[in-house]
């Protein structure tokens, strides 16, 4: 018998969203929550890793349930054991081997720039007072679309080997005093979404032209990119599991 | 020597605005920055009180800075020596005898309600999944326009004698997931928009009726209305002041 719960949380508190030695982070406080609703030691996985103060809208957990209860009420019984920074938005059963990580068909993530602070979205935007160059990100972003070995965008200290992905779409957005960039790919490297939104904004002040994108890209070498963006303007915005699968 | 900063501030940490003995208070707060850059003691005075949890969008503050510096500085001293909480929008000079509070033309405040759980914004909308009778909710609203006696919309624990007001506007709007309700007027009494908005929702939820609020306001009776909403729906949106006296 596997569940698997939609959970939306506020990442600023927690040290990242997967489980960790002595570490506060998602899972370890989802596992803790369901442990005490079913009263044995419960073991959660989730769908996509977020680093520490990194947002979602939904993520996939699945755990296998000692007993059987209503899913309306699993969902209840989680959020009344929480106190609100992690969400259950739904749960459902699932076939017993279901693996949601291992039927990821896409992922959309946010990364949400604003130059007009606001406290009350200080842990979902990143500020950044100057003014940027819309059309030069967009241009810049354009070079990334489809499939490419990512080397240049992905953190030095990571074990993966294959660092092809494919990115379908990078759309970058001036709303009101916010730059909204949102990448949909069928997975991600290690912090390279946020290394593409650091490299976008140097581009955006006009530090270089934006088809310096396309030699960084080309170079598969981190060094050739630019710093890594704060965690806290990206959002896990959406994850297309598999359905057929299920 | 006189300035007036206007701030912002998420006051979900905060035990309200006000001074308070051995708080932790937003005004305390500012006042120990102010000090710090100063290097002497500031007393700080605001314009509106805030409960504890309550937000605000703007809040001005007046102090007397033993020197002056340029006012682009020290909003940059105070927002670098504070953690984003509170965060200050401008300063400017104004005329040593400059009190805001008692230059106050209306004041703008907003209640948030939503149906729609979103862990971002947990601490500033109030979650309550009901359906909510929009029409219901302005039909009792629009009783409480104008000039009148608000005694039976004050907490009890209060000793301000004159408790007449006015209402100028009394806004209830559905958006989506969210119930909006803006209020504005010349002043409040303590906790009187929560309790109004408390009595709108007993009757949005069609516990009672749209009516009932004009026999409630006549009653000059705190007991005849309904429980007070929860402070952290509520946020202070607008100060207008009378300029021509700065």
């Amino acid at each position: 018998m596997r569940v698997m719960i939609d959970i939306s949380y506020d990442g600023s508190d927690f040290e990242g969203f997967a489980k960790q030695p002595h570490k506060n982070t998602v899972l370890d406080t989802l596992e803790q929550t369901l442990s005490k609703i079913y009263k044995v030691n419960i073991k959660a996985f989730g769908t996509s890793r977020t680093d520490s103060k990194v947002n979602a809208l939904t993520q996939y957990v699945v755990f296998d349930p000692p007993f059987e209860i209503n899913a309306d009420n699993i969902v209840r019984a989680i959020n009344s054991n929480l106190d609100g920074r992690i969400y259950c938005i739904s749960a459902k059963y699932v076939r017993a081997n279901y693996f949601p990580r291992h039927n990821v068909k896409t992922k959309t993530y946010s990364y949400t720039i604003t130059s007009k602070y606001n406290p009350f979205h200080r842990n979902f935007e990143y500020f950044l007072k100057n003014q940027l160059d819309i059309v030069a990100m967009k241009k810049a972003a354009s070079y990334l679309i489809g499939t490419h070995d990512f080397s240049s965008f992905c953190a030095a200290n990571t074990d993966v080997k294959d660092k092809v992905r494919t990115i379908y779409s990078l759309q970058v957005k001036q709303i009101e005093n916010k730059t909204i960039i949102t990448i949909n790919g069928d997975g991600f490297l290690y912090n390279m979404i946020r290394i593409i939104v650091g490299t976008l904004i140097v581009i955006g002040l006009g530090h270089k032209q934006a088809d310096i994108m396309e030699s960084i890209l080309k170079a598969q070498d981190r060094s050739k990119a630019f710093s890594t963006a704060p965690a806290h303007g990206l959002l896990l915005e959406e994850i297309k599991l598999r359905i057929e699968d299920e």
